[in-house]
């Protein structure tokens, strides 16, 4: 029963909505470490806005690095793809017996018979592209990224990374007694960490009631140990 | 020869020492958020003591974010390949048939004929391991995570994120001019970004000096835009 169900949530993590999932990670992410910085300062800094600034300036940095740190690496695996693509479309031309004999070790590794081994190697090697990607797949072990996905994926991330952050953050922005801002903000946060964990485990194929209290035990955590070395510095 | 460096790269990255590039990254991810955080309070808060309270509470919430989540994930992740691996067992075993039938679609894919397709389905399906092995690898797309490799990696990461996230931190401790600080922290962390993300594309396959420039690009513009944002608001 519990297998069945995350097969299909894999199923739902491929054709079902990236843009949903994509925003509750970001969400769930951005909850957790501005919400620890806040609950952190608020222990040793009394000036709520001190603890605002600092949390608007954490989401700015996170989600950039975030962000643009993500679309990047997309983008430099893209291009380590396509040189890797290109090196082998140029060996199946330039080496193609050498080719055809890893072609051959993969099957024999996967238990094939000699015999089988030479008509199927003859098989794939028949269609330049299927050959290419065959190697590609079972000799590097690399899957063509998405072209758009995983740039947008970041960004995505990114960009909800600054609303999740803004949750734990607004009861400092509205309360001006530092301990009442402090409370709220830790009851808001640990109830949107829950939240948001639940959804995300639902759309990244895990359970999501254990998703739900893995993703609020880190961000209660984090805050909790914030908390107390700041206050120790202090 | 630029792709013959990359290829090289990759199996570096396998066989080479994944501790150091554990440290690397978690060290060039940490240089990032508590040096933009830290800039982007010194413009607007001018007592670097609560730099340091933010800096430190930054980090100490950011690793326990980045070690703590990242090990709970591979723990999912092992156990997600657990129960997708005891159900291809157990249906090898209850609807062999059906199994076989997948078996065969995939070759079929590859452009195996229908004669090699039957026999190459009997020689996989001969061996329960390698049946089993084939369809958690090619019908699912799970390799079997590395049991104790994943969980290692991220504490690392979370412990090289302190390290990391010190460096633009100790100007602010050590000089209580802001400004001064400030600056201290920019040229330092801008060097260590540079010479961390070069060393981060050695260990990750990507082109060192690309990785290198990456790095410092989006650490300087994280820290420029909280710079900006912290001093609007305050």
């Amino acid at each position: 029963m519990e297998n069945t169900k995350s097969k299909e949530h894999i199923e739902k993590h491929f054709t079902g909505s990236d843009l949903i999932r994509d925003v509750v990670i970001g969400m769930s992410d951005g909850l957790t470490v501005p919400f620890a910085l806040a609950a952190g300062l608020s222990g040793s800094v009394s000036a709520t806005n001190v603890v605002v600034i600092a949390g608007i300036a954490e989401i700015a940095a996170g989600s950039i690095a975030m962000g643009l740190g993500g679309y990047l690496a997309a983008r430099t695996d893209r291009e380590h793809y396509a040189s890797e693509l290109e090196r082998e479309r140029r060996e199946i031309v330039e080496v193609p017996e050498r080719e055809k004999e890893e072609v051959a070790e993969i099957l024999r590794s996967w238990g094939l018979r000699e015999p089988d081994i030479n008509s199927a190697v003859e098989a794939i090697s028949e269609n330049p592209d299927r050959w290419v990607d065959f190697m590609m797949k079972h000799e590097l072990g690399l899957e063509e990224p998405e072209p758009k996905r995983a740039r947008n994926s970041s960004l995505t991330i990114g960009l909800s990374y600054i609303v999740g952050g803004l949750i734990p953050l607004s009861p400092y922005m509205f309360i001006h007694q530092s301990r009442t801002a402090l409370m709220t903000s830790v009851i808001a946060t640990l109830i949107a960490l829950f939240f948001f964990g639940y959804v995300k485990g639902r759309f990244t194929g895990s359970k999501p009631f254990k998703s739900a209290w893995q993703t609020t035990l880190v961000g209660g955590l984090a805050a909790g140990i914030a908390f107390f070395v700041a206050k120790i510095i202090s």
